[in-house]
């Protein structure tokens, strides 16, 4: 038993160590779609003050747990808390997204950065973990989590969302030094950060890479997968004596499966456009797949959302090394019932992708 | 000599008969990032006034040739021409892109649509066509467009641009039945359409399946590359004793690339997320590609466009089969002599690559 803990099915599935059943927990799960989250949020006043604030972090991080019966919690917070301590301003305004108020623009400014300190301006993140374990009282792991130094950098220099990405990419063709400086800075930020929720008592980790997917395949390589593979390196892979798991989600990157596979992480998250039985095929038994439920197929009905859980397990067949999630977060429309029969669908049809 | 073209290396090059060169066009060629396009914008009042001109439509496909020494010509139009003249009601407001004033929800929607008359509600594109044919005076080829049936039906039924393409998916997953009759519809709409451009004079054609990339692979084989195949069968695909090439360009469906080749099409336009050298190990001397040089290098600077455009050919490797075009259309934030530096690079870079 990994942790004591009392379901620990989420880590034994990224370990490819046998289970009764199919582990599942949903990206954003704590998040829009819940009233009690709106209604938390609104009193906060601001997505921030809810990353903040210790206690709300971990009051929203258990709301869909008291809701369902799901395998994993995630730590409420942003994946951008890190260009936030280096002093760049994230807020987030209505409709647009994150924004910074500083951005990196030259090389100068990147000689300026300094990694944070995690138990410093990061501080309140290790606070809402410590709190978090201590209210799951062991059910279920604690999944902390960091966005990947090329999807910082990308809104680091963009100053926030971008459709283009042209000034990230202007920096990565004309000055690619200053973006390998950049990007090394990150790597070495997300590993600090990182080993600090594992010491603060996070019992896997997860990086997601949301805008790999608009590098051309030899940049991917050497701007994002580079320091991914430095990242899993560098981080601590076992805490008290209990495995850490470590995966990687990178959308829109499914042609890159393999070298992803071969960066040492236990884990790979696909989005929904490709198929889990070819993603296993072509990452064998190195990691275990986490996935990949198209979103939108939560808008539709219960009968629909029941069906198609069933194609994804069957998609992905028998044995372990399959940790059921959606391909990318859920969406704020969602009505949180179809949530209940999606949980609910994994849990009573995966069991027969669990035989021996 | 294919139509007694001065310049016919686009249309040798999709047909893969040898060529001294590489062709090169660019999509979205006559656009934002032209001075002369923005003042006649200005001028015109809206987008749609543009289109729906033939004069200046006219005008606007010929802007880009008279600066650059382009290869081929494509009409000044808008891939959501048919849905506008099913009556849905077209217009453009500022940074949204496209809307629809009507939007289809139903069955009892889709049942009202009518295939639209190209010679009636579409006659503009055909007096463009005719126009700009004469103006270019057999120079270079006319290339003709459509949306693919899956693009117009998420505008449709999204009314205009979507992130999360929840209405159409809904439809998809929940009424698949409704789904498959407007795509049916749409796809003979386009047949017609198409064939219209060819017979008024367009001496290839292209069809975008901008959002072909956001289905899951099972979803995208049945709800657009059914109706892309379609289509490709019920094309003139010879006028007047000439070939006629058809292209098609689904972006983000690099994994699909073998069944697209297999449709009967001449060429496949890439994006940048894949190579070349691997797209072209894949779909072997089936089909021609066009492509791919990622967008946002046209942001940079005169020497690395110059060296990316050697990389993007030497990807390609020797022998004919290749049209030189990025990856997705150009952006109005370029910089028009960076065009020139694209297509004489291009120009220049390219014979090596054709010497038997």
């Amino acid at each position: 038993m990994n942790f004591n803990l009392k379901n620990d099915l989420y880590i034994r599935a990224l370990l490819r160590q046998p289970t009764e059943r199919t582990p599942i927990w949903v990206m954003r799960q704590a998040g829009r779609y819940l009233p009690e989250y709106r209604q938390l949020r609104a009193e906060a006043g601001s997505f921030m003050s809810l990353c903040t604030n210790p206690e709300l972090a971990c009051e929203v991080t258990l709301q869909p747990l008291r809701r369902f019966p799901l395998d994993a919690a995630i730590l409420f917070s942003d994946i951008l808390t890190i260009p936030d301590a280096m002093g760049l301003g994230l807020h987030f305004s209505q409709g647009e997204g994150p924004r910074f108020e500083r951005v990196i623009t030259s090389s100068s400014d990147v000689a300026r950065l300094r990694r944070p300190d995690p138990s410093g301006s990061l501080a309140y993140v290790m606070q809402a973990v410590v709190r978090i374990r201590r209210e799951l009282n062991g059910e279920v792991p604690l999944i902390g989590f960091s966005g990947s130094p090329w999807t910082l950098a990308t809104y680091m220099v963009e100053g926030g969302s971008s459709k283009t990405f042209s000034k990230i990419k202007s920096m990565l063709y004309s000055q690619p030094e200053t973006a390998h400086r950049l990007l090394d800075l990150l790597a070495d930020s997300v590993i600090d950060y990182l080993n600090a929720q594992i010491e603060s008592g996070v019992q896997a980790v997860q990086i997601f890479d949301t805008w790999g997917g608009v590098l051309a395949p030899d940049k991917f390589l050497s701007f994002s997968l580079h320091y991914l593979e430095k990242i899993v390196s560098g981080l601590k892979r076992s805490h008290d004596g209990h495995d850490i798991p470590v995966v990687l989600f990178c959308k829109g990157c499914n042609s890159h499966l393999e070298a992803l596979a071969d960066t040492g992480c236990d884990g790979l998250g696909v989005d929904w456009t490709i198929s889990l039985n070819e993603a296993r095929s072509r990452v064998g038994h190195r990691v275990a797949l986490q996935g990949n439920l198209d979103p939108a197929i939560m808008l539709t009905d219960p009968r629909t959302i029941e069906n198609q859980v069933e194609a994804t397990l069957a998609s992905y067949g028998q044995g372990t090394g399959h940790v059921f999630n959606l391909g990318h977060g859920i969406t704020p429309e969602v009505d949180p019932n179809h949530m209940s029969i999606l949980v609910e669908s994994v849990r009573q049809h995966s069991q027969a992708w669990h035989q021996s």
